[in-house]
């Protein structure tokens, strides 16, 4: 079992390795080969087989031919300019999340072997602008240039399925909170941001309203469920490859609620709140609240309590505060 | 009033360039020039305005900026490898179907001026894997590649458009029927050729049961509702640019009984009926049951009786019977 992971630097990229290393075995065979690659490149992870650290631009048509020269059994693709930046900079979205994205296909599109690709589709793919909740037949209206390009990778991986070029399965993740690390471009950066900062004793600032709602999910579910998504049998899809992933439903209220709850009443005065029209607009444009069926009947696992999202992050992520 | 036509030397194409002769007017304004382009260029037509023909092969990124480097009110995208066509030749399909419409996007990107774009999408981007009726916020999940790329063509115009490069408005255009003329590589066509042929004294061949619905619009309501299509507002659409346009659902048995009733029973003896399995997984994946209340809310146009479209074509387009 030979695995590719590309966008293997970022935060969901790596926890998914230790995930693999700590298993040892996927779709039922032993791992012997854990690549992980990235416009940087990663560092390297403990495992009991070989791990190999790439540097990749998935925009580079010859790099990606190459990274695919040799033969992957499954290749995860988490690889994206995220939403904010996309918004911001068109060009470099469209590079990496549009022609990355097919760049890969191609690649893989005359490989003798066909391999399984799970690829990182988003809820972004989503918009409020159609009837609530979502549901997997329910039309992607993105309202943003990210949401956009990933629902056109989504169409791509589909396609390329059902002709048989690759053994495909697209999921749209929830907004995944707690993030560990630093803020990045996200325009959801800050629903990880407003917990994490003051559990480290940081000051946080929350761009929308406190009735704003998410649907988002653990880091510990989201690498779980790209396991499962892995090992299951593609062809159990049927005509569509992709479908989400499932989450819970949340507002910016009850998150804070539950921080307070887990780390006392004092940490919320590290929030402060001040309305950031750019975010609220890309925000309120997605989908919080959708149906799950298709992940349902595959049984993948879903979040039920925010506070233990909150306990899982201060155990396994958490930084200690700056001196 | 400068109107390009992009897929002008298709038959539909040339019938949206006669009634815009006819009308003399778009969008309130008078039509001063209409440029028609395709992979051949097309004959030219009368007007009162200037009319050219020009050859242009839309995967060519150059050969599209030098076209659109002259300034286009209204740009009707209408060119496409067609189903059939882009199922057998995948290359051939991405290239003109989702290159193509990408140049064409990318070309407009940067213009001072930001044209209005009709895009002809497909009911084909459509399946009979979701719940019927297909609404228009139901997820499009191609079973064919021509579908994905019509799909696809949709998510990039709604993108430009929503961030200012173009005003576009994309249309999902039921099979049009009757088409005058030869059978062409749809794998659609033959629901022209069951009446088209014996009309005109020559066998056909239907490669399907007559139980097999289809979703169809009559030539003469498709180029009315192409007018109509670039004079909405494009703001009034909101969020979503991409709609179906209004279609007529019936069965194969019920075309051949009009066509029987208008052209008398010796007719149906020259439709002969032979399976074709490849030409029936496609048609079979295509939905054929819409609900348009976009269409519907902005007043278009709609097929109501299927006589009506075979005398309309016996009318206009009819050939006379090989000597």
């Amino acid at each position: 079992m030979r695995i590719l992971i590309i966008g293997g630097g970022g935060f969901v990229g790596r926890k998914l390795a230790s995930r693999l290393a700590e298993r040892g075995t996927l779709r039922g065979t032993d791992i012997t080969h854990l690549a992980l690659a990235d416009i940087a490149a990663p560092s390297a992870i403990d495992a009991a087989f070989a791990v190999t650290a790439h540097t990749l631009d998935i925009a580079d048509r010859g790099a990606v031919d190459a990274m695919i020269s040799e033969d992957w059994d499954v290749i995860y693709h988490l690889a994206a300019v995220v939403s904010a930046e996309a918004e911001a900079d068109f060009v470099a979205g469209m590079r990496t999340n549009f022609f990355g994205t097919f760049n890969l296909l191609e690649a893989c599109r005359d490989r003798v072997e066909t391999p399984v690709i799970v690829y990182a589709s988003s809820v972004a793919s989503y918009s409020t602008d159609v009837p609530q909740p979502i549901r997997d037949w329910t039309a992607t209206t993105p309202q943003t240039s990210y949401g956009t390009q990933k629902a056109i990778g989504e169409l791509l991986l589909n396609d390329y399925s059902r002709r048989g070029f690759i053994d495909g399965r697209g999921v749209r993740l929830p907004t995944v909170v707690v993030r560990p690390g630093k803020p990045n471009a996200a325009a959801s950066s800050f629903f990880s941001s407003i917990i994490r900062e003051p559990l480290q004793g940081d000051p946080a600032m929350c761009p929308v309203s406190t009735d704003q709602e998410v649907w988002l999910a653990s880091p510990r579910v989201t690498v779980e469920n790209l396991v499962k998504v892995a090992e299951i049998d593609g062809a159990a899809l049927g005509g569509i490859r992709n479908f989400s992933l499932p989450g819970m439903t949340i507002t910016v209220a009850a998150m804070l609620a539950a921080l307070e709850k887990v780390a006392g009443e004092n940490v919320l005065g590290l929030v402060d709140h001040e309305r950031d029209p750019t975010i609220e607009k890309i925000v309120q444009g997605w989908s919080s609240r959708l149906e799950t069926d298709v992940a349902d009947t595959l049984g993948l696992d879903r979040d039920e309590d925010f506070e233990r999202i909150i306990r899982d992050f201060m155990a396994t992520d958490m930084e200690p505060a700056d001196p």
